[in-house]
């Protein structure tokens, strides 16, 4: 039997795939030679997770690889109809990212907290002000997402003595379901978006419940972009509807150097970093490889994303 | 019986002492009236616990008040050799900033884990430029000073998931003695200093120190600015001896605006505000009250500072 091809679409070359030397034919394409090569791989690892080229290159139900891997967390860039139709199995990057986004979450409740920010714009100038901090023991945080993101960023702010109502699609065990969502933001003081993008989620964070929060209320959002409906945000914080957010991702990313985000008062914009901490791509290559030895024993992938769905549900 | 006099060495108002109405006559005292007063007075509460005034104006073994309550944690700016040798008792803050404290140091690991005063300036820049955090979870913590400060700072890092190990003047249980400190500060990815300031600890964090430190590791001080040796820690800012410091506390405070100290590469200058949460004055005053209770009713204080040592020893 000859190699499985493996199509990798590059931004920069994927680390530690050594152990698939010989074990696989590996060809590399780019967002404009992908749609010729699609059709002839057996496998495509989406390498560059900030591409739509997959969704716009996937080959209906022409000849196509059998299973896509993206090494990130959401997969709303690589899912397109004819994708979601095809029996072609997706799998995501699921153990990656979960931690280090509770660690940026939980360092971003405890900034605002101590108005961290202010303290370094006051350095900056040179001025000794002292100001009093909150406590984030005792605090209520509502993380919306019940996925293992949302899990491990709702464990981290408990072990700080943070109570974590926990917002899912449907609600299950601790889990609360979309029906409870306004209530849980209007008691706030932290709101968390680690929601995964779909047809449902989009837009979800606008004016309404922009509105329907705490004036005191933070909101971070550590999912995707379009999960909120920017424009709204900066209208809630100028007006002071809420006191301040903090966003890792964004509708158009990298941000342009003209967008209004990066000026709002109470707004802390970072560039998608949340999950990516020092190793990440070798843990991510590692973690290729680790499905490829289940793919080629023909071995259950323990990540498989519910296509329909949009994520990797959870099996509670 | 008339009521007992209670000296109150002011700089704002102390609020909530309002349950001591009818059972006291009090006064009130500034810097330069206080050696007046002391000598008249049966209670003298410091509120205004920045001045130096108490050690300055100690009346020796002259009539002078039974009791001193400063509140805050550190008595390093009362205690004179008279008050030391006197039978006046002297009691402190512990209780209020603990928990406070450790939520502060939390939040600057995480910030410099994750570059978030990067991340602020790359904001102002209007750039948006993807970088690598470190995990928290994982690295190692040396925290110099085993009181109640310094044990909550510890108990806040590990459920982090840091590895944390806590230093005092002599080794107990899980408690590093002083002998372990060098070995300790070498292996530290955080050195946190929540000492108290003592003959014995001045100066504690000098070239020396800051030379046995690894190459990538932060060093943040929330004891007292004395401890560190502020010229040495620059030097091994600027030459990368360590990567990164936080100093909420500083030899002379206020930090004047043409201190070197503001514009250090790599470090975070903080206004004395670690332990400052909101309604700290007010939970500072109901502690007052509470330690006035016992003192009337003949009861022992819980948090009696060994004037000797200078802070208020642990029984464990």
């Amino acid at each position: 039997m000859s190699e499985p091809t493996l199509l990798v679409l590059q931004a920069d070359p994927p680390p530690r795939l050594g152990k698939l030397t010989g074990r696989v034919r590996v060809s590399y394409a780019d967002e404009q030679s992908l749609a010729a090569q699609l059709p002839h791989a057996d496998v495509l690892l989406a390498w560059d997770f900030t591409s739509d080229a997959v969704r716009l290159a996937w080959p209906g139900d022409g000849p196509r690889p059998r299973w896509v891997h993206t090494p990130s967390a959401g997969v709303d860039r690589l899912l397109c109809p004819e994708l979601a139709e095809s029996d072609t199995v997706v799998t995501n990057a699921r153990g990656v990212f979960e931690e280090p986004i509770a660690e940026y979450v939980a360092g971003l409740v405890l900034a605002m907290a101590k108005d961290l920010p202010g303290t370094l714009e006051l350095q900056r100038q040179r001025r000794w002000r002292h100001r009093e901090g909150l406590r984030v023991a005792g605090s209520r945080a509502t993380v919306v997402g019940a996925g293992p993101i949302g899990r491990a960023v709702a464990a981290t702010l408990e072990a700080l003595g943070i109570t974590v109502a926990v917002v899912g699609r449907t609600a299950r065990g601790a889990i609360h379901g979309t029906e409870d969502l306004d209530r849980l933001l209007a008691r706030a003081d932290w709101v968390v978006c680690a929601a995964p993008l779909t047809e449902a989620t989009r837009g979800m964070f606008d004016r309404r419940r922009f509105a329907l929060m705490q004036p005191s209320a933070r909101f971070i959002n550590v999912g995707r972009g379009p999960l909120v409906v920017e424009d709204d945000l900066v209208a809630a914080l100028n007006d002071r509807v809420i006191t301040g957010a903090a966003l890792d991702v964004f509708t158009s990313e990298p941000l342009e150097p003209d967008s209004a985000l990066w000026d709002v008062p109470g707004l802390i914009v970072s560039p998608h970093m949340s999950g990516d901490t020092v190793g990440w791509r070798d843990r991510l290559g590692e973690q290729f490889v680790d499905l490829y030895d289940l793919w080629e024993a023909g071995k259950p992938f323990p990540n498989v994303v519910d296509k329909k769905r949009g994520y990797v549900p959870m099996h509670d």
